[in-house]
């Protein structure tokens, strides 16, 4: 076994996390090891270390970057120093409808999640990358494009591919009416995102705090949504609203600025329960979700961010500072993701 | 005034209904006067009856086929003897960017009902056709094609264009893979459609008591919800699920079937709540629900059901016979449409 050093959630009521010794395996012959130089915190790493899926003891981490420190013995994709990507899945079956259409994240046997989930080979729990060094099959690694800064590459593979894949199942490009619910991690890279493709981008939220970012990071406008008058005005406005939006929320106003045919994607907080379809099928709505990305739509989606110099506005700290990250992610303080430097466990 | 006679419902605890003689307006230069000869019995009638919408004393009807008896001094598009077929809504604002858009059904100054409605100019209340004669602004009647038979007509107003929508929208034609949940009036409306527009139509059913007839109304096969080895065998086959059930019932199997970028329209009871967003997101699956028609696609799907000779299958009964009809619609003893014969409100 290899060893390295990582930070654990012991106690699901606090954001304290402990700095513990973590056993990978020694490689397989498709495997790499990645030396974690830079992981995003995520806010579904706050809800997991609260229990939202009854899991314990998790090392989070799932959207990081590195260095190739060691590769197995028929890994023809990576070299011992190449910059990767990882993010939050890191096998599937290869073998269902949705493998084979380049949906790993939709597995029907369902894709093996970077923490808290099972090895399909072992059966081990899988650590995250709160940690200094991880190992996985090189087909769920991408490489890092050279362009992109390694710290704010590190959320593009969660918070950007979450947003990235229902951007362009929409068809979003030039002409297309994009709002976005929510300017946090997700909702940032998603205003940026839309830009680049072409598209009007509206921020929705719940005061102007934001509008100043707003139109830095590439949209056109913001709408108040507690402004009756203002949602009103932007009645019917939009072809897709992306919903990034973690905290509970009425969809009511979001679907009212929904065009004939407009779709509501919901990437924030799927745990929450949909609308009535009554309020849908006036104006034959849509209602829709996505989780993650495929390895096809991420390498894209790098590729992509690569060429329009697009990566998130990050806030870095030392891996020893993680339960303040994880407070100030709680208390919405964060412009607009943070990122631990894994550095600081080699001390 | 005019005046006619009709069905109304006294009690809401009854099917029941009661012989009245009903007034209807003086002609407007815009109206057309016309003698209900034949009209379809809806589920929403029944409901509506019951008081689900809080309503009391209606006489229900909006799916009606007659013949023009008068027209009013600037009525240049029908005339006096010409077949006519009549909807489920009666006017709209036509200023609204709904109306605009010919989606007349989602008007934002909601569109006026055929009955339960309020006329937009004397605010009377608007009273259906289970009646001898009906009148309303020529813009909202449609000219019947010939060769469609009057009575096997009239449930293409109301069932039929509210199956044709959602079809079209979602652009179902050769190669696209469609299930319709539930075979009554709307779901064999949406067999014959989605067939005739090409599609490979499965019926989606809790038994296999009426695979006989899903194959005679086009579909290519039927798939037995109830039986877990069928669904999973359907896993992620449809590109649309079509769910006309009136009844509660669980989305999770017809959700199951979809695949990558599916869509789930629920117009069978659109008062449902829908399904956990986290459904919806493992393979991007959209839920979307539709209400009637807009003048345009009824017009255009009268054009198409004339091409293709489609009615619906209807079981034709004198009006006097109208609590037999909603008693036998209440317990599903219907292949697969009433309609009310009105030449007896004549005697």
């Amino acid at each position: 076994m290899r060893t390295t050093t990582g930070w654990q959630s012991l106690d699901p009521d606090s954001n304290a996390l402990t700095r513990v010794t973590i056993e990978r395996r020694d490689l397989r012959p498709d495997d790499i090891a990645v030396r974690i130089d830079y992981c995003g915190v995520c806010h579904s790493d706050l809800h997991r270390i609260h229990g939202l899926l009854g899991e314990r003891d998790l090392v989070p981490g799932h959207e990081a970057t590195g260095v190739v420190v060691a590769t197995g013995a028929e890994v023809t994709g990576f070299a011992v120093g190449e910059r990767v990507a990882i993010g939050t899945i890191i096998d599937s079956c290869g073998e269902c409808a949705m493998c084979l259409a380049g949906q790993e994240n939709y597995c029907y046997d369902h894709p093996t999640t970077t923490y808290g989930g099972t090895d399909r080979i072992d059966a081990t729990p899988t650590v995250g990358a709160y940690s200094r060094e991880y190992v996985l099959r090189e087909k769920f690694a991408f490489h890092l494009p050279d362009s992109l800064a390694p710290a704010a590459a590190a959320p593009l593979m969660c918070a950007g591919v979450s947003v990235w894949e229902p951007l362009r199942a929409a068809g979003v490009g030039p002409g297309s009416r994009v709002a976005v619910a929510g300017l946090g991690g997700l909702g940032h890279l998603a205003v940026k995102l839309a830009a680049a493709l072409g598209a009007e981008v509206t921020v929705l939220s719940r005061s102007t705090a934001k509008e100043r970012d707003a139109l830095r990071l590439g949209a056109s406008g913001l709408v108040v949504t507690t402004d009756e008058a203002q949602v009103g005005a932007a009645r019917g406005r939009f072809d897709l609203i992306l919903d990034t939006i973690s905290a509970d929320h009425e969809f009511t106003p979001l679907i009212s600025m929904l065009g004939l045919d407009g779709t509501l994607c919901v990437v924030g907080n799927p745990l929450l329960a949909g609308p009535k379809l009554r309020e849908l099928g006036t104006g034959r709505k849509k209602l829709t979700s996505s989780g993650t990305g495929g390895l096809r739509q991420t390498a894209e989606m790098l590729e992509f961010c690569a060429a329009h110099d697009i990566t998130a506005d990050v806030e870095t700290l030392p891996s020893s500072e993680v339960e303040t990250a994880l407070n100030r992610l709680a208390d919405g303080d964060v412009r607009y993701r943070f990122v631990l430097d894994l550095s600081d466990l080699d001390t």
